[in-house]
């Protein structure tokens, strides 16, 4: 591992360094909560990755290896991953008279959802340990990505499932020949088995928030975003949370390539959450105390978390982006899952759609100025969850005879024609 | 329309050749067959369709102006449509013994198919010609395109369905904002009264082997096949079949960059059908008498079609290639659904998978060469159908119990550990 780029782990708690050979997971001394931040020789990554380096570098994730935990980029799964969209919806912008507004769709990675960006760099740093199994809890986006990211390479995943994720997602993920256990409970009951199966069996762990590599791979959006705005960074970002590693992941982006010293001002996060699963939102106004909550519910289940495993990055990278939490009801997400399809062609799934209804809050609220700059990042495909959006429309179809004679009379009752 | 390259629309019937401003749809002399063909000045287009200025162009549709029938190429809707990814699957290559193998996955599209390509000249045909209220009939993804496209620019869309139409195509095409109309019957029923509305209302209509625009989005598909190749083209190109646009689709845009000068060798075109809805493959091994199946059916539902629209062209472009249809039974596309996503990575609708069922069974029957250079071309993303994809799967989901001690014996009897 010669070209391995990592140069110390470093605990978010206790500030202890490791150097990357030393631990796999988290803080031998503070536990499962002792998230390790993955660091580099910034100083010599800067030079492939100013702005004159990557507009010459090929459109893939390869392109950041200089600070990912890849020992040799050709291990990241030949798949379209990242290099997602970044949209100027007019119609939208008109609509929230929000005129910078802009939407990043990484429900357009191949297996529909952000967590993509993730897997690719977990399924890279397993081929780099000839490890050949791989193992993570998830509400679903995270598993069917593992999965089909590893069918793609050829490696086996065991998935721990809730009892109730959405059978669109399971299914997905059988596609990809993953063996799949449903936990005859909820995500943080499949989380922790999960956990105990690593801890037994010695099977590689992709649950973020505890595999401190996941994050690098998230972080890669944050890097995307910098490029899509033409090296500079948005004024806001806003992005739905449910156990804050996607913000969290942001965040260390963000952060890198201000160490890297290729930008000069960082944006603020706006974490947007469900109000029936809002622990960070509560956790943020109150001193960062974090009090899980087993019941969580929201109809945008990929957000749906009553114990999130990242708080401690999540509430730490929104304070110091000079950020905030909100929580908006469901039915706010529903309103914007149908708005953000209908006026900007992106089909977000629920969750995906969440910081288009914080957005719509905040403006309505005048929490931020309708005139900045602004990036949505929309996390998920909407056919992912189909069940999801049909409860957010409104509006259905109609029912119409065959004969052509009746067709101007059916499209008059209808106010059609 | 100064900058409108269309020079010419030739009836592929009668032959008989019309000015672009003189005619909308089919050839007024042989009826709603008689599909017109969409000529350019191939020599004039040549010089900005070369490799060397290919290279330099931005990666969208609009790299292809030229020889698409749009006169203000800022028309096209702002979404991603096409440069999707073309994959040289590892896995895939081995478990066929097709080392030459590539999957082009057009399920990468925006609103998740093929269509989008179709959908975008569409949208941008209406308005250049300031046209508000596009109709179409469909089983389901050239709606929903349509209708998403439509969402990015706001124009209105009609959409005659039939009755059983997944419902997950239904809503994603609802969340569009689209007006849906169930007509009580079949697709082909559908297809006819939003004919009969085209005539009557005067709506523009969006239904391929009518409309002759919707093929130069079709065609786009082959060129980028043709970049993606290193400007030249492999020796096969197989697709799934129902009405015969996308195939036919294909062979324009190859025999477009023959009238350029651009290539010297054209693919041959692999059709295929499923075993229940095969009347093309009929047609071409019965001197092309086309008999209409009302009862035509398959899981694939996207190419369950009884009434071929465009099976002359459909026919003539897979002889005229040297390639041939086949049709293959549902059971077969079921596992060519599994083997894409479980050795590829690639989750693809029922009718995306069918041509590597085609693949299959012509590398069984020693029809073709396994050493020959093969693009199989993946219509539709596997998320739009779940419930064709649980038709196909042999695999499901274990359940297990919380109880962390009883994780090893669980394990131990689902054979795991």
């Amino acid at each position: 591992m010669n070209n391995f780029p990592v140069t110390e782990l470093r605990c978010a708690l206790c500030h202890k360094s490791y150097h990357p050979g030393e631990v796999r997971y988290t803080c031998p001394d503070c536990g499962t909560d002792g998230i390790l931040e993955v660091l580099y020789d910034y100083k010599k990554a800067a030079d492939s990755m100013r702005p004159d380096a990557l507009r010459q570098a090929p459109k893939s994730l390869a392109r950041y290896a200089p600070i990912l935990p890849i020992a040799d980029p050709a291990n990241l799964p030949p798949l379209r991953v990242g290099g997602t969209p970044m949209y100027q919806p007019k119609r939208l912008r008109e609509q929230l008279a929000c005129p910078k507004l802009y939407i990043k769709d990484d429900g357009q990675n191949p297996t529909g959802s952000f967590k993509d960006r993730a897997s690719a760099v977990c399924v890279a740093s397993a081929l780099d340990n000839h490890i050949d199994l791989i193992t993570a809890a998830s509400t679903g986006n995270a598993a069917s990505s593992l999965s089909g990211l590893c069918a793609a390479v050829g490696l086996k995943t065991i998935i721990f499932v809730p009892e109730h994720a959405p059978q669109a997602k399971v299914t997905q993920l059988l596609m990809f020949g993953a063996t799949v256990l449903k936990v005859r409970g909820t995500y943080d009951d499949a989380f922790e088995l999960s956990m105990q199966a690593t801890a037994k069996f010695g099977w590689y762990n992709r649950n973020t928030g505890f595999n401190p590599y996941l994050l690098e791979g998230k972080k890669t959006a944050a890097l995307e975003i910098w490029e899509d705005f033409g090296y500079r960074l948005p004024e806001y970002v806003a992005v739905g949370v449910g156990d804050g590693c996607i913000i969290g992941g942001l965040w260390k982006g963000f952060k890198d390539l201000q160490r890297m010293g290729l930008i000069d001002r960082l944006p603020k996060l706006i974490g947007v959450q469900a109000e029936g699963s809002s622990v960070l939102t509560k956790a943020f106004s109150n001193g960062d105390k974090v009090i899980p909550e087993p019941d969580a519910d929201t109809y945008a289940d990929s957000i749906s978390v009553g114990t999130p495993r990242a708080a401690a990055i999540a509430l730490q990278g929104v304070r110091d982006s000079g950020g905030f939490f909100i929580a908006v009801p469901d039915s706010e997400i529903m309103e914007a899952q149908v708005m953000l399809a209908k006026y900007s062609g992106v089909f977000g799934e629920p969750a995906g759609a969440t910081p288009l209804a914080g957005l719509r809050r905040c403006l309505q609220e005048k929490r931020i100025d309708s005139q900045a700059e602004i990036c949505v990042l929309v996390t998920g495909n909407g056919l992912k969850d189909i069940n999801g959006a049909m409860k957010s429309l409104q509006a259905s179809a109609y029912s119409i005879d065959l004969d052509p004679a009746k067709l101007e009379t059916s499209l008059q009752e209808l106010a059609i024609v």
